[in-house]
């Protein structure tokens, strides 16, 4: 039976997720409802586009509806947390965008809800499910560059967007671009860090624009990590080993 | 008439250097005399095999001799403050290897003295005379790429040599290739900086085996720099400005 999902949000990310729903196999997936908490016109507006048969102008509406077994969460970045926390404590799995929160004890209280409620909860880190990620996890499983020893990633783009210069936005290039380079660092080092040190530059509004970090792990690892929302950095990152290099 | 070169150390940089000189036009440059402070044999040796009419078993007989103008140095990190000072007190100009110093009061002191005595002194810097360097310095002072905002540059490669693990020759990866990255840092921002932070692993001797560091720079520019000596870095490095990229 398909997986009936509930869309939060609608805007232009949700419009590419539910677009990338429509190539999946025929009786997957099943959008069941969409929701905007800014009004009910947007999200009808939304329904009709994409033949959506329920529109919500609350995300209440969208967490109490029985069918819904699975949440798409793609509010701006501070609401991620109250939302995802709504459809979880109404027994709806939750796919939540990027960043999933913006601080460590609000996703760690979302993480400890979703594991007593025996439900799925994952973050929207599109990048993971590239094919070419899959491809670096069996070469790092199969240690075709040896012991990975230094990890150097930036991110970088001119983003002129008022979602990312404002603080009370969740703004900054750290929530926006960092998770980017930061999962990467995860993929291959673990969680299992020494020591981080970071630099970087504010705007007018307290919010980074830049930023640059190391991380330290045992055995002789270390992590480079860039972001930028004034410069359009090469996007490149280096996953150097003992035995070679991968380049993504 | 030829500047008249006296060659401190008889290894295998000065046997490079003097290689060099040979490339340059008749008549510009002539080696003198040779100096080796272990042994007169193998300075003698390196005499024979460059044509060369001086032989030294100290730098002290180097020192003195009248006919020398300017002294290469090339013997090892830790003693290129004291043989470079002995010859700046005795009047020879002096084109140091790199690192000039361990340190920076060292440095700062063999500077003071080269000024007082008004004598050249510089640091054998060779990667700043590759044409590519020429090239650079054109670009960002015609501001091709704008306003440069981020410096990322890495240099590591697999070097199992004593001189680089053991504290009291002068080891380490930033005393051997953190002077690589770091002078393109000084030449695209200067030396006005913000903000240091570094991290890194040490060998068992307390050497240092990785370095990574960030520089933040006035309106808002970043430098990232990391050196390896147990891993093959892509050796690459990206000036960002906000017209474009070049890769070095």
């Amino acid at each position: 039976m398909a997986i009936q999902w509930g869309i939060a949000g609608a805007g232009k990310i949700s419009n590419d997720f539910v677009n990338a729903l429509k190539v999946c196999p025929d009786g997957h997936h099943n959008v069941v409802a969409v929701a905007a908490a800014s009004s009910l016109v947007r999200a009808q507006k939304f329904a009709d586009e994409h033949n959506i048969p329920i529109a919500c102008g609350s995300y209440e509406l969208l967490a109490i509806n029985p069918t819904i077994e699975i949440v798409y969460v793609s509010s701006l970045n501070p609401q991620h947390f109250e939302n995802t926390k709504l459809f979880l404590e109404h027994g709806k799995a939750v796919l939540c965008e990027k960043p999933l929160c913006l601080n460590f004890s609000q996703a760690e209280e979302l993480i400890m809800l979703a594991k007593k409620k025996n439900l799925f909860l994952m973050e929207g880190l599109w990048s993971r499910s590239f094919p070419v990620y899959k491809e670096l996890v069996e070469h790092l499983k199969k240690g075709t560059i040896g012991k990975v020893l230094f990890v150097e990633a930036q991110m970088g783009r001119k983003l002129d967007v008022e979602r990312l210069k404002l603080k009370q936005l969740g703004g900054g290039t750290v929530l926006d671009l960092g998770v980017y380079v930061l999962q990467l660092a995860v993929l291959v080092f673990g969680h299992k860090y020494i020591s981080v040190q970071a630099l970087g530059h504010l705007n007018e509004e307290g919010v980074d624009d830049s930023m640059s970090c190391i991380i330290t792990y045992p055995e002789h690892g270390i992590a480079v990590l860039s972001t930028h929302t004034k410069a359009e950095l090469p996007n490149s990152a280096f996953i150097v080993g003992t035995l070679g290099t991968i380049k993504v």
